[in-house]
């Protein structure tokens, strides 16, 4: 074949993840220690015990945040009255008056077991209604609270740093109606991505929204955090595409805004306030949302190029020539791939190694076309040597196998200890330069190598190129102030010198709270505490975290 | 040819619309007198006087409106300080020390010349600094203000009822920048939409937004009213679309939000409520935005369908075959149609009458594809008998043409004398179940006829039926009290019962102020006038108007 493909490729599937936290390798620590069964007892016990004593509870390691002393504790009155208005089955975890720590660990932990708060009681609405209930009382009785959904999130947003009453929205999972003319679809906020997307798919109609959570994170998280993933170059944003909000906020009040249409100028725009607003003003109970149709035909090519220059000619060539069918344009340098190739010893999809490769991604109605467009697109970027060699994935499972080397990045990254992840909005000039310059500064610093007296093992880059949104990760082997000295503040004064975002789509919640101001003005920042303080006087919402 | 299609058609442009308000004939009555040369002088004289009498203040239309007296009255001083800030040369017209009148005529009057206010003063600011000093000074004066974009919207929102001093943007119309990779866009809000697209359209790229006022409206009174149009069913609405916003706020802070990243999950969306506000909680001076790539290949069908429920059929089907490419899908009544016919008497696209007809757009990076998309798709939808019979434009002049049938419809309609008009969202399956429903009441109190003797000409509903937005026309040969006794409340009501919207994509602004109530519920006003009292305690900014 002229274009230099290969006409078929056989790729092995990167290794399956975790159902529950699709995200890293992080959480797989805890599912051996309770897995092992060949083991010894004692060695189990002195596994957990080794593994516990790196577990840290969110309050002591930042310990410059203290308890509000404006909150009071649960007390059994308060347990009493939320036990007689929950359902007594599975409505409250409660940890006040009875022995529930084991129950409650789920879901005092992040899944990356980085956050880990106290609370002793969980609460589990199975309607809006009882939700309303739930704040007005806390918000009478000074009780703070953390809306949970499906607890996916990487910022410390979703769990308690104290002894914050988690709510959790698990219970509320009906999807409430879809309209198969117009595609709107109204969903309780508990409802999980995967199973909504897959009732779509049986409409043929897609939820214009994906991540690698999908399988436990819930809609009213999605909203709450205006999750990105992988959908967004195609369908937009969820500001656009989310139709309307029922939400309750703290002192009871239903937020009915449940609009059903596409367009609707009667009055400002409130419900894209509780888009990203991370559980801060109220909980999101129900979205109603625009689906597009689902595509037939999808079809993904992966190349090699030689700069970042051609990255750039070989985007706007995709954008130009495949335009309307463009469902992802993704960006991953050679050392994300080279890390990707040493963890899972997969045949690497293009016989060369290059400093840059693309995942370009199209969705269509008709394949025939699809193909056509994408070979022409190909055969363009090679003859013109804007990339350098290129793949065609020739089946689904070829499909997969090109995207597992996308997605498995962010897992395979964890293969050495920890993993320092950035999520970042960079023009598109600009995106890279930031991995180059990391990588320099550490280098200069003597921290990478490939023994074990290098806290570093390498600085990747990849992400969503065609959103603008760049994940920066640097692979260690281990956690040290040194090298956290060497990228913090750096990457958000670098990032903020060029207008970008230190927060793309993972959100605020605790970890980014203190770095807004490299990202937002003073005066934006007093503008969105007008907005905390408008609608959540007491400030019994999420605290400790955001803005 | 089998499909029952002509292979070429010939029609007739519309009748050029003016430039200025390319919406109704309404504003033509003054073009007419204005220009009218042939005629003696009395009889001009007569003509205008005879126009003049049947115009009336926005005050006397609505006796109910009182004039606030919390705010001042202009004074000299007010006009010297605004003097001395802003350009000699057009930077202010002021009627206060001076005869300015005839200048002041196009400022308080909209398009429609439907409300015409009464300010003497009118202030063109060149900066955002000096639109920040212009409402500090207000803010502290007590001045109430309306700001001004191109004077093209259809209720009343951009002209004062009373002496609200104008703050006119059309001055700020420079392009700030424009990112060719990403195709992000900065413009100042004075930029007129069709110069914006001009631009884009050199670049390869498309303004997401369009409307029959692109010749004269801004992007800034695009944004604050959230303009919705003809490209939101491909490009979405201006709540995804708009990256970030500049804007002034009533006590002159400049609320710097104009980032131009795609994802920035840094804190509330608080620019999503500027976008739909129409200048009552500040006014927006510069606006970055997410443009796409324009398409090279646009297709346009038009065809004749026999029943509604065959219309919905063809929109489902129409969703399915040319997904990504579908870029309108417009419906238009018979008696629409008739409309058109009777007043451009130019040749019907059809050979056949039809009770409905639909055109199809598509727009895509490759022409033969997209014929081909369509030209299945039209050979199914006759094949199945969804449709009667269709035609497929040979060439933009094809193109425009069929367009007209679409576009003409609201110039038409004004061809007796008046028009009600009605921009509803409504679901699609009740979509057209109004227009026979007042059709109905309108015959049942035998106020319809061919004849002088009957107010109504003829109920016709057409619109943008991708996007679920129906536009209900009443010609008239006279506006009767007894005619809109029929209308109103029951339209009103008729949507609300069906969780549609009284304002689709026109907004509130005046005409519409006391009807939210049908679309929104008393807890969403009342969030909504926290809103607009968090930002403008004083009530300076386009009061009387809105919620």
């Amino acid at each position: 074949m002229r274009l230099g493909l290969k006409s078929s490729i056989v790729l092995h599937r990167i290794s399956t993840k975790c159902k529950i936290c699709p995200f890293t390798t992080q959480f797989s620590l805890r599912r051996e220690v309770s897995t092992i069964s060949s083991e010894g007892e004692e060695e189990v016990k002195q596994k957990l015990n080794d593994h516990n004593k790196k577990i840290r509870l969110t309050s002591e390691t930042y310990p410059d945040i203290i308890r509000d002393s404006k909150f009071a504790k649960v007390s059994t009155e308060h347990v009493q009255f939320f036990e007689s208005l929950l359902d007594k089955n599975g409505g409250v975890i409660n940890g006040i008056t009875e022995d529930a720590h084991d129950d409650l660990v789920s879901y005092n932990e992040d899944w990356m077991r980085k956050y880990i708060g106290q609370t002793k009681l969980v609460l589990k609405p199975g309607s809006t209604e009882e939700v309303s209930e739930i704040l007005k009382y806390c918000n009478a009785n000074m009780l703070a609270v953390v809306p949970q959904g499906g607890n996916s999130g990487l910022v410390g947003g979703s769990v308690p740093i104290f002894d914050e009453i988690i709510i959790n929205m698990s219970r509320m999972n009906t999807i409430r109606s879809f309209d198969e003319i117009s595609g709107v679809l109204v969903v309780d906020a508990g409802c999980i991505l995967e199973s909504v997307d897959e009732f779509l798919k049986k409409k043929n109609y897609i939820f214009p929204l994906d991540l690698g959570a999908k399988g436990s994170c819930q809609i009213g998280g999605n909203v709450s955090t205006n999750a990105g993933g992988l959908r967004l170059l195609r369908y937009g944003s969820l500001h656009g595409n989310v139709l309307g909000i029922e939400a309750v906020l703290p002192n009871g009040t239903v937020m009915d805004d449940l609009s059903l249409m596409r367009k609707n100028n009667t009055g400002y725009d409130i419900k894209n306030l509780f888009v990203g607003a991370e559980g801060t003003i109220g909980i999101v109970t129900g979205v109603s949302i625009l689906c597009a149709q689902r595509s037939n035909a999808v079809n993904v090519a992966y190349f090699g190029l030689d700069s970042y220059e051609m990255v750039q000619e070989a985007f706007r060539e995709a954008k130009v020539q495949l335009s309307e069918v463009l469902s992802a344009f993704e960006l991953m340098d050679g050392k994300s791939q080279d890390i990707v190739f040493n963890v899972t010893k997969n045949q690497r999809p293009l016989e060369n190694e290059y400093p840059f490769y693309c995942l370009i991604e199209t969705s269509g109605s008709n394949s025939v076309h699809d193909n056509e467009k994408l070979s022409n697109f190909l055969e363009y970027v090679l003859d013109k040597e804007i990339v350098s060699d290129g793949v065609l994935a020739q089946d689904d499972s070829q499909v997969k196998n090109l995207w597992g080397w996308r997605e498995g990045v962010s897992e395979c990254a964890g293969h050495w200890g920890g993993v320092y992840k950035y999520d970042l909005s960079i023009p598109i000039r600009d995106l890279y330069g930031l991995v180059d310059d990391v990588r320099h500064r550490i280098e200069e610093a003597g921290l990478i190598g490939d023994t074990d007296e290098f806290p570093v093992v390498a600085v990747v880059g990849y992400g969503h190129m065609g959103d603008s949104n760049l994940h920066l990760n640097i692979a260690t082997r281990r956690f040290e102030k040194k090298v956290e000295n060497i990228l913090e503040p750096y990457i958000y004064e670098w990032v903020g010198k060029r207008n970008g975002s230190i927060s793309a789509e993972h959100g605020l919640g605790l970890a980014k709270k203190k770095y807004i101001g490299y990202s937002r003005s003073d005066t934006m920042i007093k503008l969105m505490k007008q907005i905390k303080n408008l609608y959540d006087q007491n400030g019994i919402m999420n605290p400790y975290k955001y803005i």
